[in-house]
């Protein structure tokens, strides 16, 4: 269940069962001049079908896009038949589209046990650029700056906060890579064919950002070992803030503009219902909730909201859910944006799909598993 | 139903009516900075509902990829009532994504109303190439260098044999770019940002393709308008054809290195039922068979194999068919790439899927629309 079956270098399709570790994965296709689409933090240990499964986003969505846009096949197994559409064909309009209904139905439909994936020419030279500013309308400046001057080189865009940085550097033990703290911070990773061309595309962007002073500072990796390193703070996140306590982390989708704002309104709203200081230092709080972070994807308008507390409460699980799904729902956004429903929130699918949606759904999942017996109680509401 | 509702500058989401025609659509947000994520000859008259409900292909998809990855969000009538999906959000797992299946059903699961699309930015500068060469060995040699050198700045690349060329110069009125004909060209387009960087590596694949022999001749386009002219000649190859007689079009996906192949084992199946003569020219044949075409999408392994004739035959019609959607299905290929099955093709969909996808297909399609009345006796086979 680890195997590479397949792989079509000029077309990109790389067919594989769905057991290939993700890393171990794109490691074997970059001997052939192929990058996986996708890459996330647990890459080292995630599987290519649970990948699909799950739907997962990651780092490269911007450049890359959606599991729906490069999974060109699956072997499936609903319901005792296999399924098998491993198709390499990149364009193929005979009937439905059958593969896209199993691409984040975490396995209520179908076990998946082959994946026909769409690879990336893997690019020549990667850069990773790391900018720390005062303010987020600073961080979308930067964005917009970003997306219009690096267009065809940029491969990833994420953002984090003050807090967020100083966690992680100290869950992990890191130094610091500039000499002082920054309000917000940006990563922003190029990948090109010509280093010449991409470093004065990178330096054109740092000066005018500078000289309009919207930046304060930032530093630039070039080799891979570098870029792995910086990398390492931001993919090491969570993991850096469970060092601090038990650690919520909710999973937003929202308009790109309000990430920051969700954030403090969430810090205003846990102060007011007395759980918070936030004039009280993380590691040294009396309080039930220690901090409250915000770092993601700025450029998938993907945000991770992360509450570090004392010890999970279901009690205080149930307040902090209703606040923060209430929230997002009003500004028509999405309570998963790339963590999926799993166990947890099949209930609260409505505060993000309609009622039709819902059964609509449902009446899926009742035709394709009339049993009720792939990964059951999962993703829907009972 | 020709409105555009929202638009998203930041993130590029743009909802819309599905009455929009792609081509205003896309002049409409590019004053914005963005660009419609698919492209195609039609794009005068087609309407973006349309476009999604035939998961329309294209000459940008190597590009920008399949509708599955770009669709955000549908609002869709099945059956009486409105479902209304039309997020603006790139990422969003919160159940299974319903746009999905309604994404080339070509109508058959329900109306498509209102779409929510990911638009990409607007590159800066565009440049067309056009290029001649000997053989389809070498077609295949320049696609490989291509793809490798301008891999951040390729948007398209397409080719068509000597044959396609000359009917379409003739049909159209057109001069020869060139001052003779070769036995097959290439149109490669680029998007970027910034147009030294991207002459450069123009100029230094182009000089690496002539020193290495790989191809023959070159020219390049800059101003949009020139560009324009040139891309005429490749989007108006079908509408050439039909001055010489009915043709039959067909849309096939295939292995990439079969393309020019699969032209030529046609030709020979041709002659030897004595229907056609190869070495007559198309214009002054005497056979049933004036010639037979080949153009298409290289970068998509798509390719469109043309059959001019005197005029429409049934019986010929099946001959033809049996033909080449068995060839097809030998090389796991597709007898509809991108234009769909409608009518015409439900009862041969055999040829491009198993039995268990068929049934399937049927599965979800009585779930949804139990009393079959949208667009009946499409797609499916009975």
């Amino acid at each position: 269940m680890n195997k590479i079956r397949t792989i079509d270098k000029d077309s990109g399709a790389v067919v594989c069962d769905a057991g290939c570790i993700l890393e171990e994965l794109n490691s074997q296709i970059s001997q052939h001049g192929l990058l996986m689409p996708i890459d996330l933090g647990a890459k080292g240990s995630c599987h290519i079908g649970g990948n699909i499964s799950t739907n997962a986003g990651g780092i490269r969505y911007i450049k890359y896009g959606s599991l729906h846009g490069s999974v060109l096949g699956l072997e499936v197994l609903p319901n005792g038949k296999i399924l098998n559409n491993l198709s390499t064909l990149l364009k193929d309009n005979t009937g439905y589209n059958l593969n896209q209904i199993f691409i984040g139905a975490e396995g209520t439909l179908g076990i998946i046990t082959g994946v026909s994936i769409l690879a990336a020419k893997k690019p020549k030279h990667n850069n990773l650029i790391i900018m720390g500013m005062n303010s987020f309308e600073n961080v979308m400046q930067t964005f917009r700056k970003t997306k219009s001057e690096l267009l065809e080189i940029l491969s990833a865009f994420e953002y984090c906060d003050n807090l967020s940085m100083d966690i992680t550097l100290k869950g992990l033990q890191k130094p610091n890579p500039f000499n002082r703290f920054y309000n917000y911070y940006v990563f922003i990773e190029t990948s090109g064919s010509n280093q010449d061309h991409d470093h004065e595309k990178i330096m054109n962007l740092f000066e005018g950002l500078q000289s309009s002073k919207i930046i304060e500072n930032g530093i630039m990796a070039s080799d891979m070992s570098q870029i792995a390193k910086l990398w390492e703070l931001r993919e090491s996140m969570i993991v850096a803030h469970t060092k601090f306590g038990d650690t919520y982390t909710l999973d937003l989708s929202l308009p790109i503009t309000k990430a920051d704002q969700a954030v403090t309104d969430l810090k205003d709203y846990l102060e007011k219902i007395n759980v918070y200081d936030k004039t009280k230092p993380y590691d040294d709080s009396l309080h039930y909730v220690k901090c409250v972070t915000g770092f993601g994807h700025i450029g998938d308008g993907n945000l991770h909201l992360n509450i570090i507390v004392d010890k999970y409460d279901d009690s205080f699980t149930a307040t902090l859910e209703k606040f923060v799904f209430g929230y997002v729902r009003d500004l028509k956004g999405s309570i998963s944006a790339e963590h999926g429903v799993g166990l947890l929130k099949p209930d609260i699918l409505h505060y993000s799909k309609s009622q039709t949606a819902i059964e609509l759904m449902k009446t899926i999942k009742a035709s394709i598993d009339p049993k009720g017996i792939m990964n059951p109680y999962k993703v829907l509401p009972a």
